[in-house]
């Protein structure tokens, strides 16, 4: 980059708000994926002003850039992997700056990280719901950027339904605003939906108003065992068309228990087909008791053995054990772990899964597969040994059919993480060229010169 | 119209699918307001090939298209202001195509009307919320393209909550897929989420699949009497922050009150600042009854007083008199009700009344107000004497003020019935021309010719 670039920025927005040293470089060059990219630089705005400021010079001056929450994203969408400069929101745009109690509603500032405001908004009593598993960590305007969901995504939806209106800046610099603090708006066109999981190829996010709800006051884990997985979304479908919509409803495999079993030792039922954990939620005992009493008849009949509720908060982390030791306990079928979010029609679950069966047959790998039942997204793994290129190309091969078998089933590439560089390659299985045109032309619309997060979704 | 292109059509789609006769081109020149638009011709495609061939052609001879549902709009959207053809779904494109009962989830035409999806899904067992008041006749396409509201909004949401995926036609007459019948999908650009609210001006919707949830058992209504609009709103207030939300939670002012107290006698309370009509629903007896232990405590503590609770069908009728002819009652007022839809944030409706009030007095007209408390939205008439044209412009005066105070307090100019025709000129009340421009950018990424509903929305 030249350095007129960088002393414009200095000068702009303080020499302390701009690096562009190696050392500071490499450190923005990575997110949760492997890949790595340098930045020329990497600006730390202040403000709103800040980002218009900087975003009309860049598209004067056709410098790329890439807007940063925490850099945990799993597709790369936070890479500059062409270069240019790095918009970080971490250092001065990380404030929540207003809870409004009427209203039920929060209006944050993208660098806000999200348990941050979770743990803010619960103190009032009230509840912000997605809980994408990087919460401890990633920022609101990452889970907006790229619509994180979570484990209570089925009950309480994800991050797309709690948005109620964004500022953010064109890349002309122009300051929009989009939707309102109201839950019906029908003036204009739906700008922010459209900025929601666009990668942050659209326009920079600088302010978030997101609806909030009460605080269930308890929740309470059940657990069953099925010998398949189709009688356990049998008993998952019971449950939902009866009326209950539990907060969670989360299921592992026969590989999958039976690696947590080698590494733990808990005694979990080696020759079950499937295992599902539950939890529900709710203002009072009785409401948790009638919602088990639905959930624990759906599953009897759909042949479930060992039926266990707990009945303290030891009991409930026991039955969660499997299920938050799954990821780790995998490890044993390989070195390396090829995972993918995809997801499908809850129905479609088993077909899914025997297809997933016959591909690893196939391909002579294991993949071992958890997750959430209740709105269809399974985290499936493929393991491979990580030193053997070989085997690691014969991974990404069954990865492919994988995504085919998901798309042939109605489902999506990806559920939660995203498309960014990583599954750039698979945009074709999942849209026409006719679709693909339409993407770039909403792109152009927005960014006519090509300076935001370029070459991220396929486009 | 050019003859040739009315016997391209006829050829294409059957000269039975065709009119171009007076008598018929006035029958498609209406919908729910004033204002008259007769087309060159009406078109009733009989499934999304036909969609896509007429687009395709129309495109190329720059014909103007303007998609209908049942016509039942207030703010022109299925007027052909500029003439051209009407694309009308009522005669073939009509079908519930599925009720998925695993993924609750419904798959319909456009054409299809609210109430028979209603209906359909509920003799199943399954819900369908989005309620407007049109219901009965409008459809569910007319419905998505103006993300269509309702009286269960504050607690079930509106149509945009409901739409999972669609089917959909380019003006090039490409046809698009966008969505999945999943409650995860981050791949690719949100176009369905730009759709719907785009009241025809982006693409023709030629499929829609719906998210369904179960029934709820029963419901039950109640009712308070407020010394004023402040108390009956921190009632809400303190009823929502308890974690209970109402299906329906109505006010009407002392205006409305006093005019259906005129009309029918029904021994309501005169001198009430404000009355709020309530429908709580659950799977039990008890799950009523604690939201309304609930709610009668918030109520109690803000001045409420003669709480009432239905306990049969007749009681509730009762309780809900009031609210339902509210509408019809308030023209003791004058003979022209100039009604908006406008909405705030639920706690600035106690500012917008009072604002209201100051503008009635200053144009010296009466403006009862009712509505939903629960997401601000406010049905405000403004009543004139509609045979004094003199009355009539001083009433647009005061219009567009309550739009000015509306916006300053952070509202938009329709919850409900979307800009059309009718709010194009109040456009500029809201938007910057950033915004306006953005807008017309994203108009031209789908429909570079502007052949879709042009003129609409005052972009």
């Amino acid at each position: 980059m030249e350095i007129k670039h960088i002393a414009y920025f200095k000068n702009l927005i303080g020499a302390e708000n701009v690096y562009d040293d190696k050392a500071h470089l490499i450190a923005y060059c990575y997110d949760a994926t492997r890949a790595r990219y340098e930045p020329d630089a990497v600006l730390f705005p202040r403000d709103e002003s800040d980002v218009s400021e900087i975003l009309k010079y860049c598209n004067e001056h056709r410098i790329i850039i890439t807007p940063r929450g925490a850099g945990s994203g799993f597709t790369g969408g936070a890479l500059p992997a062409n270069g240019g400069i790095i918009l970080a929101f971490e250092k001065h745009m990380n404030k929540i700056l207003e809870i409004d109690m009427e209203n039920m509603v929060a209006v944050v500032q993208p660098g806000v990280i999200n348990m941050a405001l979770q743990r803010a908004v619960e103190a009032r009593g009230l509840f912000y719901p997605p809980d994408p598993a990087s919460e401890e960590y990633s920022t609101i305007g990452g889970n907006v950027s790229e619509n994180a969901g979570g484990m209570r995504a089925a009950k309480y939806g994800i991050t797309k339904d709690y948005v109620m209106a964004l500022r953010a800046v064109l890349p002309n610099g122009e300051i929009i605003r989009a939707g309102k603090r109201t839950i019906k708006d029908v003036a204009g066109y739906n700008i922010a939906g459209i900025i929601i999981a666009s990668e942050g190829t659209l326009a920079c996010i600088t302010e978030i108003t997101l609806k909030l709800i009460a605080k269930p006051k308890m929740a309470q884990t059940a657990m069953g065992v099925f010998p398949s997985v189709e009688a356990a979304m049998n008993a998952v479908y019971k449950t939902m068309a009866a009326g209950v919509t539990p907060v969670a409803m989360e299921f592992l495999d026969n590989l999958s228990i039976n690696a947590v079993e080698k590494k733990f030792n808990k005694g979990l039922p080696k020759d079950a087909g499937a295992i599902l954990i539950t939890d529900v939620d709710g203002n009072s005992q009785e409401e948790l008791t009638q919602q088990l009493d639905i959930i624990e008849e759906a599953f009897l009949e759909n042949g479930c053995s060992g039926f266990k509720r707990a009945t303290s908060p030891e009991e409930s982390k026991n039955l969660w054990f499997a299920r938050r030791n799954a990821s780790q306990s995998i490890t044993i079928y390989g070195s390396k772990k090829l995972n993918e979010d995809i997801t499908v029609p809850r129905s479609k679950l088993p077909a899914l899964l025997k297809a997933i069966g016959e591909i690893a047959q196939k391909y002579n790998v294991t993949v071992p597969c958890f997750g959430h039942t209740g709105d269809g997204n399974v985290h499936t793994n493929v393991m491979v040994d990580g030193s053997d290129p070989k085997q690691l190309e014969i991974g990404h091969h069954a990865i492919e059919e994988i995504f085919k078998a998901t798309v042939a089933l109605g489902g999506t590439l990806s559920g939660e993480h995203g498309i960014g560089l990583s599954k750039a390659p698979f945009m074709h299985l999942a849209f026409s060229e006719g679709e693909m045109e339409l993407f770039r032309s909403v792109k152009k619309a927005f960014d006519p010169n090509n300076i935001l997060n370029p070459a991220k979704m396929g486009l």
